[in-house]
């Protein structure tokens, strides 16, 4: 048996062991694998390609297992799509003009990952090994708006508090549901009494009346507050049924159950500062490790490794090593020279990117919060703006910024393909039907689309069950001595957590096949 | 027409035009009276009883007018039910022994109030008015637990968490409902169309497969999370509709739809570091106006306005002037000698308050965040511990204090009547059933009984229509010269908001009546 045939088949037998479910995924805990990252007394040498999540937390554990690890990032700072833009901050799009970001000290807003599940464990978990401090992302506002712009019918441009969309239509299903037992319509199994309690729960969840009808809620706010000695408040007018289901708000682009998915449930958390927290602290504990201005050119197999060919600050070098743990974006991938294997190519060209935008917009004034009682949330439309985020930090403070389009796909698209300003035009033109302050208060704007951003090219990995089956498992093994990490390489893509999990995997199965190596 | 007589038919009057709507409440917004307070060049003199939010703001807003206030205040502190316990802190209840808080630095919780909501304009004025940073609360929190203790069926006697509650019932009641439409069962008038638009929303709404029915689904959360490689996750199965119903979790005590609740929904806030940065933002705006450990005596009317006894550090003293404004609970109000009217008196006999207590449990460890993942929000059972309330703050801390219980009429009854030390070991034995965590992490606790602390003797003012009518009209309109203001005098009991909103009226109408005296 040759060493290579050796390492092949031990590292199937590890994939395998994976996917057999005998060992257990990477836990939510500090990383305790027995120290083995040295051969001969030498340590092993790895070359990590990128700088993002994923790379930093494989040097990371991978030099607390005693690697000798360098990763060469192609920028001039840290965190790939875990990105805060601020004053100062830079950036050229592919094809289009350099931008450079005029925010107030203290002013950010999160240009790629932007909030943390509170079931990320491994996310929470390296905040905590860290020390980067958290807070909550207000992921769910009641008080922000839905606007369905260009419809018809009485609710059809026009601004709506979410609240009152969500109590109105929990108010009329539940009448309907009970209306329903209450006719013994429905021909189910459930005994006389189980019926009663759950009319009893409907009464609440819909807020009905005594007969069992929504008639509106105080839960959908007040015309007149209540107040202090005769000022007893005044309910608002529920919106018809008719018209609620004509409003368009059950359009997907409203994505009106956002705060039931797992993903977006509370509680949601964001690093207290901006999300680049947690690179930066990564960075901390990888002095001299980085090395930044380092595009990687070319990704060659040797007999004993990889060699990878670079330049740095424009200069071209190579370094080589045992192993190569490779976090570039597929949409980066596909354009290298490299003697990647046939299956992995093909992966890399053909798992689609999501295309995504974002836009910063600094504002004179917190009008959102002083005149609309908006602190933090997000309100959603149809507009090529789609969603708009609010800050939840710096509450009261001066002045602010907001998220003014967060886009997909093709709203996506077609915004990035706007210049610069047009892309803040169309921010102001199309959030100013919801917020018609914006005019008077606006300063500032950064933009930016991740499709158009060198050294990403993509928000990130898309997969449908049929692309996951034809092209996924290429990239969850090693291709010879190369191992891939990144969120597109795991089921939680688009998140750090992905990033963070798929590092973990590929530590574990770089350090049990050196294991193998020691023992041998 | 005698002095007295104007000043009855003007404050009559006054009293009239805002209940007819003709004056407009008290704007979200800096007050913005034109200056009156002096009379022949002299600041017109306003005793004010307690330094709770209500007297805060009077004499601030008076003190802005340019009257001459003096505040009593029985405690060595202001704030009254707006009250942060911290390490030091000391209290002893009527009939009770004495505790001194032994929290680490920087840990805390709030006694009394403990969250904004976000169209509590007042509230959220005098924060930004004041410089009071204010952090998101976390008051729903899809992780929490809901426990039902001593029921029957599968799934009493064991936790369970709100996502799965949540989800699982949204499910049920869309298939049902869906089910209603497909049977043609319900007798109503929504065309074709629009029933399809409505079972699309259902669809959404309860995560419905392409049957329309519901078998569970991922917002629940996972046996196996989605992860790295081949860790495609896992899902968790539903609990049934009968068992959910029989589940408990449908009573009062659960409190199922607190984030619906106007009050409730998001977003909530909260002062950063203790809901008594607002007293004490206050406080500094009053330099020497404020009388600390001055309790009243007695409260008389005199030919010239009022004439306040009162004691300060235990020895008698008194002082008089044009206006009072009592803020006094009335719990409190009801035990006090004074020239008060019939009617008041009576109201301060039979309106009822809540009776309410809280106990802060220090943790050695913040084991709900590191082994469960909840950051915030609130868990509810049965038992009488009733609601555990997690920090919105200082997250991933070594130590941590939560609100081991908050609970309401008998069951705040029946654990304010234990012992201190008893009350510590309901809290942990109760609160061990949904933390098995609780033993091993324990550190000290501090408990409060609002209707056992002196100078309150109650949570809030408890009004169903029938006490409304019968006894609040007395406290809305002056007593001779004597005000009344306090969240018993809103609306808006048990809010910081009604304290405030009290606060402008009384302050609106005192200066009304002060500008028809300057007029004549």
């Amino acid at each position: 048996m040759t060493r290579r045939d050796f390492i092949q088949s031990t590292s199937t037998a590890y994939a395998s062991m994976m996917a057999w479910g005998l060992l257990k995924p990477a836990p939510a805990e500090a990383f305790a694998l027995p120290p083995n990252g040295t051969q001969d007394g030498k340590a092993r040498k790895v070359i990590i390609l990128g700088a993002g999540l994923a790379g930093l937390a494989t040097a990371y554990e991978l030099g607390k297992l005693g690697y000798d690890c360098t990763l060469l990032e192609a920028r001039s700072r840290s965190g790939g799509r875990v990105w805060t833009v601020r004053g100062g901050t830079k950036e050229t799009e592919l094809g289009g003009t350099g931008q450079t970001c005029r925010f107030e000290d203290g002013l950010y807003f999160n240009g790629g990952a932007a909030r943390i599940p509170h079931h990320h464990q491994l996310t929470m978990h390296y905040c905590r090994e860290l020390g980067v401090p958290l807070e909550i992302f207000n992921g769910a506002n009641e008080a922000a708006w839905l606007y369905n712009d260009g419809g018809t019918g009485p609710l059809a441009n026009k601004r709506m508090r979410i609240k009152e969309y969500h109590n109105d239509m929990r108010g009329y299903t539940s009448e309907l549901l009970a209306k329903a037992f209450d006719q013994s319509a429905l021909d189910q199994q459930l005994t006389k009494e189980d019926v009663e309690k759950l009319v009893d729960f409907l009464k609440n969840e819909g807020d009905l009346n005594t007969a069992k009808l929504y008639k509106g809620t105080n839960r959908r706010g007040y015309k007149i507050e209540p107040g202090a000695g005769p000022v007893a408040g005044e309910l608002t007018d529920p919106y018809g049924l008719t018209d609620l289901l004509h409003s368009g708000f059950m359009q997907p682009v409203f994505y009106n159950v956002g705060e039931y998915t797992y993903e977006q449930q509370a509680t949601l958390l964001q690093p207290v500062g901006g999300m680049d927290a947690i690179p930066k602290a990564f960075e901390k504990k990888l002095t001299g490790k980085i090395l930044f201005n380092a595009p990687v050119k070319e990704l060659r197999k040797t007999e004993t490794g990889v060699r990878v060919v670079y330049t740095q600050n424009g200069k071209p070098a190579e370094i080589t090593g045992e192993f190569c743990v490779c976090t570039l974006p597929l949409p980066v991938l596909k354009n290298l020279e490299s003697d990647l294997s046939g299956t992995v190519k093909r992966a890399a060209d053909f798992v689609p990117y999501m295309k995504t935008g974002k836009i910063g917009l600094q504002f004179k004034r917190r009008f959102w919060e002083e005149e609309e009682g908006i602190y933090g949330g997000i309100s959603r439309t149809n507009m090529d703006i789609n969603q708009i985020w609010y800050p939840s930090f710096g509450f009261m403070g001066k002045k602010g910024v907001l998220i003014g389009y967060y886009n997909f796909y093709s709203r996506a698209e077609a915004v990035a393909n706007l210049p610069i300003s047009g892309r803040e035009k169309l921010a102001l033109e199309q959030g100013g039907k919801i917020h018609p302050q914006y005019t008077q208060a606006f300063d500032n704007s950064f933009s930016l689309a991740w499709h158009k951003i060198p050294y990403n090219e993509g928000g990130w990995a898309l997969y449908d069950d049929a692309i996951r089956r034809k092209y996924y498992a290429a990239l969850t093994e090693p291709d010879g001595n190369i191992y891939f990490a990144g969120e597109h390489t795991t089921y939680l893509t688009a998140w750090m957590a992905g990033a963070l999990t798929s590092a973990r995997r590929t530590v574990e199965a770089i350090h049990a096949r050196a294991g193998q190596y020691t023992k041998k």
